[in-house]
């Protein structure tokens, strides 16, 4: 345990850690943990799709050709893939293109240009937008608030969620919070799912503006990576309970199920909030790929093809968080300079090191090439307040390159943690 | 020559006309000229980019995976498609989604909200932003105006394209006013091409607003219908001699190519602006579908793989084109009761009917089963100051089906203006 340690007897071990740390360095490695990006034989588990799904077949069940224009809201086969796996009904949701993060993108820049159902006016017409973003959270998420000007207001998370005390205190207070950004389960970066409490208290909410939403980005529901998955209530049906089904937009994608960037993303919302979406849509667009949203009904077939898919997927990756959590445990844990929590799903570990350290371990790890998401990035402005919060990101890598990233990665945090421990 | 029958003459003729058209409506058919959506026959052209194209090589030239995340600009071999497509170079084009109206619609989005490269402020900061649109023109352009409040200036055309007196003074006079709408070539509905003379006047523009833009929508730049196609000059060279190259923004796509909803969209302009967008549009995705890009470009090749290609479309949707102006020349011409362009390439003939017809005319052919773009569809607001333009798609139907239709409609022109002349 570091703290422990006498000044002396760090210095010491600095002296071997360095020592350690410059053998890595010298091996030129080039190692990347930046992105979730899936691995290249995840891809290969949906070659078929590309190869014979479609197989000169074009026509979906009830008779539309995909391959001309029409059907704004996606094919039903497609939509019955998703109905299941979020719990919505066939009018609470929309199949959409390849990007989830372009559904959140273009959702605020209608709430923005044009406002949300029962909204006085559009959200661009407030003087200041504000957003809650409880934090670490998912920088392409605060990136959408900061390009657009809205003001973030960061949320302390704790185990179960965010703290939903100040959520609660904030919203009731402020007509110009008009968002607050969640990503449920297996929380990007830090891997915790949402308490039934919390969801509970989500749908609870009483926000002063007439027009706030919780941007519910479902990214990871079916990405389990152990027998023992968590499990997040249906935050739809909890706001049906108390009335306020309007308040949530629910999102999720295929990026990590079939392949990024070619596959399908999804809208849910109570069925007043998906006609007025789908008005608002139909100036934008005609309608989205249905060539490919064939591919995927054709290939998953139902939600259960879905599941078992993702066990695939779960062989291929639970080795690799295997790897990272097995390191950190016998280099880290011993010395008490980090924290993480240990994810049943997603594809993430979110590593909290001595405050302070977070950047210095970042930069340690690229001169020794490895590369990771920058420090600061899980936070609003790109600003970690303790600089303690790095995302690991696991299933890219093989397992052989992970093990000799994370070498490196643990000998930077016994460095950095040195550096301030000493200073 | 209806306009000189005398009333008695007229009303006979009516009578006449009127039993043919009850004929017709007892037919109960159901026939489609609304839309200009290609024939399955045209679909099935490119279904090798469905069932071969790919077969298990997704690697592009330049070593991406196209199945996982990244390039947001588009991969080259399918920007190498459309350089030669627009005239443009690798720096100056975005291959995106399915949906080049969907790029249309973000680009003005981006600039209400974000505003474009040398403006002061967003758009959206304006008390009134104007566009100028020349009609008849493409009511899904005039839609996405209407949809974001911004006004719409009627301009009309000449046989060259717009009236450019009107268009250079009020540009010149009024900073409200911050972006026209163009399809420049085959023009939708009207079918004609911009002549040189015009495009050098567009290029010469000297636009009181700082943040104007021209919205270059060539949809229809390698749909030819003849041997001697119409020529359009290059807009951006154009702009480019004038030094006023951050002027236009040009857009195309292969829904009438490939696949509608299923194929690529393409953005166009000037390095600056392309990389000003760019990076705007990296909040927005990751990146757009590169599989379906490698699809494209592994099945055309190159820009002469398209053009030997839109031969094929020409040879099916050519003789419904000769289907429409045969009937309008046999039926209408000599009553000298509408007029029409015929056009060498594009989707459409418009029909200009007598004043005060237009609405009547596409009531009749709906009561008798026939239905087309609503009457108005083509101007601003939907309302034609002399209702007299009709958009005729013959693409869709069968040349059977069009020549039946055909007639039907050719007996409401007739009704509708002996009931105008009459009155």
């Amino acid at each position: 345990m570091y703290k422990e340690l006498t000044k002396e007897q760090l210095l010491a071990e600095k002296e071997k850690v360095q020592k350690t740390y410059d053998e890595y360095k010298a091996m030129g490695l080039k190692l990347d943990m930046s992105r979730g990006k899936p691995a290249p034989m995840q891809l290969d588990l949906t070659e078929d799709m590309l190869l014979h799904c479609l197989d000169g077949e074009y026509v979906s069940e009830n008779g539309i050709d995909c391959r001309n224009y029409g059907v704004l809201d996606g094919i039903y086969e497609a939509k019955r893939l998703f109905m299941p796996m979020l719990g919505v009904g066939r009018y609470e949701l929309i199949v959409g293109g390849n990007s989830s993060l372009c559904m959140m993108y273009d959702s605020i820049a209608r709430a923005m240009l044009l406002g949300v159902l029962g909204g006085k006016k559009p959200w661009g017409k407030y003087e200041h937008v504000k957003f809650l973003c409880p934090s670490p959270g998912y920088d392409r998420h605060f990136a959408i608030c900061e390009s657009m000007g809205i003001e973030m207001i960061t949320v302390p998370y704790k185990s179960d969620g965010p703290d939903m005390d100040m959520v609660e205190k904030l919203v009731a207070e402020d007509e110009e919070i008009k968002g607050i950004w969640c990503v449920p389960m297996y929380s990007n970066p830090s891997g915790i799912t949402y308490s039934d409490e919390v969801v509970r208290r989500f749908a609870n909410l009483s926000p002063k503006a007439d027009d706030f939403r919780i941007f519910w980005d479902n990214a990871y529901c079916v990405h389990h990576l152990t027998d023992t998955p968590d499990t997040l209530l249906n935050i739809l049906d909890e706001c049906k309970k108390t009335g306020k089904e309007d308040m949530v937009y629910i999102f999720t994608s295929t990026s990590k199920i079939s392949f990024p960037g070619g596959g399908l993303a999804v809208l849910a919302a109570s069925e007043a909030n998906i006609n007025f979406i789908k008005n608002q849509m139909s100036y934008q667009t005609i309608g989205y790929d249905k060539l490919n949203q064939l591919r995927h009904a054709r290939f998953f077939k139902d939600f259960e093809g879905i599941k078992e898919h993702m066990k695939l997927h779960r062989a291929i990756i639970a080795p690799k968080f295997k790897v990272v959590l097995y390191m950190l445990e016998k280099e880290i844990e011993p010395l008490q300079i980090g924290e993480w929590h240990k994810p049943s799903g997603g594809y993430f570990v979110a590593f909290n090191g001595l405050p302070g350290t977070a950047k210095r371990i970042v930069e340690l790890c690229r001169e020794a090439g490895v590369v990771l998401t920058g420090a600061g990035a899980t936070f609003p402005y790109g600003k970690d307040p303790e600089d303690r919060n790095i995302r690991i990101a696991p299933t890219f890598p093989t397992v052989d390159e992970l093990a000799k990233a994370m070498e490196i990665f643990c000998t930077a945090v016994k460095l950095a943690s040195i550096e301030v421990l000493t200073k």
